[in-house]
């Protein structure tokens, strides 16, 4: 036994690590020891690992060959554990409808007829797992006769906004994207994100699709298929909100809700070419949203356009004023956009060998966009009158590898605890073959691990507030690659990819681990077409810093814009 | 496997609950199946554990029996989890000394030949882990000049106080009741309450003994030997704060800290006939505690009367003043006293069936007192201007065991993660048995049972909070038992007595798992002439209620009271 414990690391006190540029604290690259696996090889890892006495063994192995021994579980940590991350405290379709140009009811007619032709052959494109023609009908009705009184209810009347299937929505079950859980646990009503989006006249266009359970970050769903990938249909959209993203870049709504518990909103907008964002824990109330964990995930918005993001924020978060005259821009009541404290100078931090460790592309791609905005944002030459100077500092951050295992060692055991009542009384064979190695590796882990992932929690929150120390947004590519194809044995079986996933989830963990809001805006495209997307991190509640900087990158981008390949042009713009 | 599962509970809705006194919910008794074990078969049963192969049957048949499949690990729970119970927000020897009748130094010497004595034969009784005669009288000499100065800092100048062993104080080590604790964790100075109570000129006289690493209610240990009752050194004086217990209860100090994780300050009050109080989760910095569990223990005073315990509360919360005129009664700056919310009618909450559940003796002296209290303190005979009406209310509080289970896999799971880093470099050897089987169970509960722990605990805090919208403090017996004999064989290798330890901690489980204040006062003897306590638990921050009452009490019960057998006149009232 003792010679077959691995040593566990001893981490130095936080105020001893240096996180200067010159620091000596080695960049842990990710080094994932699990195969891609589909068909029978996933079929089979699933048995070993139900298995009593292979299933003890295998998991040993795996936490011992992916170092969970090494950095969690028989790690030396002083910090003692934080278990919440909880810190001190959209508009051309509005225009449209308002000039007369258009009504909500033949949105809503186009967006059935598109819903309808892409979900058919040959593109059999997944968007969504439920949605019914009648019920968007309806509220398309309504909303049109509102605009006929003049009297819309905010910026939002009439919009079609889709939801992910992991928030109730009237009148849809919530899947979760499996085939069991809305029959064990009933759709009551609508989520308070969702009925707030109602109450603002949305038109509620349907359940999008998503990965079983959140599980992984490719987003194929092998019951309800493939929400393929609207800029080249063989490839992925990403996960798991890969229904909302690939609904939002195929044009089909400007906007649509996901919720995001390790980059599952981020990752999908990135390689959708859409706006992610996730607001500070604790922003959006989470009730209604299925309980897959209690301290990292919650509610987040891709949208087709920034300002989109924004008011459906707003509106989600409760600063969206129903009832009252609809103004363009719209009024927002949000008192975070209306900070006491002007910023004056924002400072970028960039770990450098983190920001490079992603495929050549990308970081080309991503460190241009950065060299951009500081060069437009300079001092020498403003561009834009009341906007901050911006400028990059390099800073060391240690042990992301260590934060990467400690959040999956935390949403891992609530999401098993979550559905533990439940798996109880369902055969595994009600689970796609991904999803179920997944609940199985979910279950391995004792209390040891998981309180010790919130001693490295509150050790994160401790390095990252003394990264904010030295500067106010961390900036890294969203993803470590663009999006991958989807192999033809993954549509029955699901896929189990863990090193590709560790790869998209690169640069995701501190938004759901520590809380911090994130968003990625797209700054451009590989040479497949693929698009990549660059994220900036906030500090807490530090939303209006994060607004400024996106807004003012996706202004130095936007005439890079390519069309995807399956687009609906609903509005009928052009 | 599916037979050999235990089905779970399926909680009913807290809503749903009928918390009156004709509810249907059951009183579930303890039953707990564990053999009372010392000597050769605590070591059998510590080998079987430590067994790869048959550790993990027995852990299985452990839990199984014990009811923790039941009731925690296949339990359908709806709330939330909740981590940590956070809530929104001493006379003689000073009069004495002003008066010049004794000098902190005799005091001192008084106190040093005390001590020598009681641990030599025949008594025997191993009181202090660590204490330094000549410190003790150093601090008594500077207290002296002080006094002799005109120039006491505060009430508690020149007053002895101990401190647990699991409290850092200068100059000793902090063991946690352990042969080796402090040599892998130097102390390197007071802990923020002892700081404080120095800084009011108390005489910190030592380390009082306690159970190893607090592991059980006993408060026997193999390496410093027992710290015997006052009242009958033949018996336990209670754990895990037994050395601070019997000090105070032997006169030898009016005031000792205990850590309470629990009942660990209020079973041995309780059983060695003083006061313990246990303040609000987070009223009490924990900083210099040993960090054995996060979420449930926290530090409590041990007094011989209510006046010393609050004088020392206010003191190591910061709310007494040094450096100030010493008025007697002391002036406390202690807000929650100042109340705006005059007390003016306090409903006791009785959950009969659980009041009930102790031994006969336990229980007519409890009853007795209650009624006494609430005949005193009636409409018609009020005994006191400006004391409120106490009137009792009947209440059914469920799922007091399941309480109890899900505590223990809480501070279970925490304690054998803050000492995982050390157990890798230690042999199981340095532990005495007992304390070596607790930390085999410690360490076998996986993150499914402690995050379900931790909904259960949502749940038991909800169903508190509807307790007091119906009364305002619970009243319990504080234990089950009294005393219990010490056997011989466990003098060496300690006890295992989960049987026992049951009875004891029946009524201390919502003071530590739900964070809320409680406080026990002696309000009688059995007839082997054993002290009984009475436990108030209250609301958040509802100390000055807990307080109310208790003075009413031992007003009441002050004439009745009785010198132990072992018991040193430091002050020579007498």
């Amino acid at each position: 036994m003792g010679l077959l414990r691995a040593a566990g690391v001893v981490y130095k006190p936080v105020e001893q690590l240096d996180l200067g540029p010159d620091s000596n604290e080695i960049y842990v690259e990710a080094d994932i020891k699990a195969p891609r696996m589909g068909g029978l090889l996933a079929k089979i890892f699933a048995w070993i690992l139900e298995s009593r006495i292979f299933g003890a063994l295998a998991f040993y192995i795996l936490k011992r060959l992916n170092r969970v021994h090494k950095f969690i579980s028989n790690a030396t940590v002083e910090e003692p554990p934080m278990f919440v991350p909880l810190h001190p405290y959209v508009a051309d379709y509005s225009r449209a409808y308002r000039n007369g140009e258009i009504t909500p009811l033949k949105v809503a007619e186009r967006f059935i007829y598109a819903v309808h032709e892409s979900s058919s052959r040959p593109l059999s494109i997944a968007f969504f797992i439920n949605y019914d023609a009648e019920d968007i009908l309806r509220q398309a009705t309504e909303s049109t006769l509102r605009y006929e009184r003049g009297a819309p209810i905010s910026a939002l009347d009439g919009v079609p906004i889709a939801v992910k299937d992991e928030i109730d929505c009237s009148p849809y079950p919530t899947t979760g994207g499996t085939k069991w859980l809305h029959k064990v646990r009933p759709c009551t009503g609508d989520a308070c994100c969702v009925a707030r989006l109602r109450s603002c006249g949305a038109i509620l266009v349907g359940k999008t699709n998503m990965h079983e359970l959140g599980a992984t970050p490719s987003g194929i769903n092998p019951h309800y298929g493939p929400p393929r990938n609207p800029y080249d249909p063989s490839r992925i959209s990403g996960g798991s909100s890969s229904g909302s993203a690939a609904v939002v870049c195929a044009g089909l709504c400007p906007a649509a809700l996901g919720v995001d518990g390790g980059g599952s909103v981020r990752m999908p907008a990135s390689l959708s070419g859409v706006v992610g964002f996730k607001p500070t824990f604790g922003g959006i109330p989470h009730s209604g949203v299925l309980p897959l964990n209690w301290t990292v995930g919650m509610v987040g918005v891709l949208a087709g356009t920034l300002e989109d993001a924004f008011i459906v924020y707003a509106a989600i978060s409760g600063h969206l004023p129903s009832h009252e005259p609809t103004t363009l821009p719209p009024k927002i009541h949000f008192p975070l956009l209306n900070s006491t404290n002007p910023i004056s100078n924002i400072k970028l931090a960039i770990y450098g060998e983190w920001f490079n460790d992603c495929n050549e592309e990308i970081r080309l791609c991503c460190s241009n966009a950065v060299q951009l905005l500081c060069e437009r944002y300079n001092w020498k030459t403003i561009v834009a009158i009341n906007f901050p100077v911006v400028k990059t500092v390099e800073v060391t951050i240690p042990e992301l590898e260590v934060m990467r295992l400690a959040h999956y060692v935390t949403i891992g055991s609530e999401c098993s605890t979550a559905l533990s009542s439940h798996l109880e009384n369902l055969g595994r064979s009600e689970f796609g073959w991904d999803a179920r190695v997944v609940v199985d590796i979910y279950g391995a882990f004792n209390s040891n691990e998981y309180i010790k992932a919130q001693k490295l929690r509150y050790r994160h929150m401790q390095i990252h507030n003394k990264i904010f120390a030295k500067a106010d947004v961390i900036v890294t590519p969203t993803t470590g690659m663009t999006a991958y194809s989807i192999s033809k044995n993954a549509l029955k079986t699901g896929e189990l990819d863990y090193v590709n996933g560790g790869t998209i989830i690169r640069y995701q963990i501190a938004g759901n681990f520590l809380g911090l809001p994130a968003i990625t805006v797209p700054v451009g495209y590989d040479k497949a077409g693929l698009p990549i997307g660059l994220q900036f991190i906030g500090k807490p509640w530090s939303e209006p810093t994060l607004m400024h900087l996106a807004f003012a990158m996706q202004a130095l981008c936007i005439t890079d814009y390519r069309k995807p390949k399956v687009f609906y042009d609903i509005l009928g713009k052009k």
